[in-house]
């Protein structure tokens, strides 16, 4: 058996988690993010070693190490080109890493992982033409055309979430203002929904964020779904936005399928069933071409660390 | 010498170029689009035989006939699935002009045309990812990834125009509400600079019009670089609307170049300078990753003839 390795570099916590052929995570290990470059680099090694050991392997086992982060990377030269969490720019996160581990490394926006996670094992399997988004404290993006994970020209595209929804609108964590991100990440949902519990102190939605310890991204579907008429509306018109955006990727990328991962996608059909139907109305000429299936992700975080550990072989 | 052979089948008019190995146009015939699909084939094959004739040559001596057309083309059924000005649903174009024509036939989107001759010939030459917009009646797409024409999964994407700009906002042609072709398009301007002169009777806009025969897409622009205030505004959110659709695509595909072609690309330095600035604002990490240039292109419609030309090679 040929195992591989992926590496999570998140903003709490680094993890490392080993995949079997069959695309099983069949152990993991994970310490948290500390501050600093250098230190990050050392743990993210030690992560991937003792995930390695609990497994019975050695890091020179493995073909090659992958590694998944929610920043702009560049494959290409391995630099980590920017990330929010830590405000690092142009950091040679490939280099430093093969200072201490003796295989190739290879390593993606966590986003893109996450697509090729799904392809090979999850909810895209088979598919050949697939977009994802995830919609989380941001909206990540990735693309598989032709089989391959597409990351733009320089490799540091497929930022899906930062394109126009309602160009010049709502100020984006980017610095662009009415990016897709700004409409239908979890953190736009949030202040959608706060908007409309301070135009409606009759909706049930107050009642349910003193219950569950304040606003959340559950909360207006949570109540929708109870039959709240101010949610409904939240829910309808954040299912606008999201058809919006994925209507127009569906115009320019004409996938065989769309994904939705991310925390948000938990909400399952009381998303997927509408955005189903809204966007029918963003899809050009579908009359006569129709859309692809819009479906949910089905390996949630695990999609991130199989991509990540087979971004050596695609 | 191998020449090859492009058809344009436009509203208008049926029109067929002879190009030689150096992508030079050397001899076209045209002749008015008529009614009815069967007679606009047999009218498609006779023009390109009227054209290769005049080059001393045969159809049987090209190794294929390419065709583009503003339309939803499927490049693998050879199906022209959608026309706007003829309201044409899945005919079948290729089948049908291989009853004419001795060789493969190759159909393609006209603006896809228009990239792939770009590329080969024109303003992108040497680059293997190429971002397009033709700025006409509507706004065309066209992409090349890694030195190959992108159409989408099924052949049917691309369509740039088609994606949002203010999601839910002007009434576009294709049903759609917000899409960039309904605030970019030259249609558009027209609509922005008739709004801005029927606020403002101050403006020298009314005194161009009257000398040109009615508002174009070269009123505003014209005024402007005269200093007309009003003309000014209207050219510069023109601009932004451009820049915000171009910035988005540039997170996406991370193009080694942009060009503008169509007719408002005429309009040149007075377009092309406050895009390139203005584009700034809406790339994603700009500072750390910079901007493709963005560039007039350079072969007007030649440019569609010789991409159509080369369906068959690329």
């Amino acid at each position: 058996m040929q195992y591989r390795i992926g590496i999570d570099l998140g903003g709490t916590a680094i993890k490392a988690g080993i995949v079997d052929e069959t695309y099983q995570v069949i152990c993991s290990h994970q310490q948290p993010t500390v501050e600093g470059f250098e230190l990050v680099v050392a743990d993210m090694a030690e992560t991937a070693r003792i995930a390695a050991e609990k497994a019975g392997l050695r890091l020179d086992d493995f073909p090659s190490v992958g590694v998944g982060s929610p920043s702009c990377i560049n494959p290409y030269t391995g630099l980590l080109v920017f990330s929010n969490n830590t405000n690092w720019r142009n950091m040679p996160l490939k280099q430093e890493l093969e200072k201490y581990i003796p295989v190739p490394v290879f390593i993606e926006n966590d986003a893109n992982c996450a697509v090729v996670g799904e392809m090979l094992a999850g909810a895209a399997k088979g598919y050949r033409h697939v977009l994802m988004l995830t919609l989380g404290t941001g909206v990540g993006g990735g693309l598989i055309i032709n089989g391959r994970l597409f990351s733009g020209g320089d490799g540091m595209g497929a930022e899906l979430g930062h394109t126009p929804l309602v160009a010049c609108g709502e100020p984006c964590t980017c610095g662009i203002s009415g990016c897709l991100e700004a409409y239908a990440s979890v953190t736009a949902l949030i202040r959608q929904t706060e908007k409309a519990m301070s135009d409606n102190p009759e909706s049930r939605m107050h009642a349910h964020a003193v219950a569950h310890g304040g606003v959340s991204g559950r909360t207006a579907f949570d109540c929708a779904r109870e039959g709240d008429a101010v949610a409904k509306r939240v829910v309808d018109q954040y299912c606008t936005y999201l058809a919006a955006g994925i209507g127009g990727f569906i115009n320019v990328f004409r996938p065989e399928i769309v994904l939705l991962g991310g925390g948000l996608s938990g909400a399952g059909d009381t998303l997927l069933e509408p955005v189903r139907k809204k966007v029918e109305q963003f899809v050009f000429a579908h009359d006569i071409i129709g859309a692809p299936p819009i479906e949910r992700a089905a390996l949630g975080n695990a999609a991130g660390t199989i991509g990540a550990a087979y971004l050596g072989d695609i």
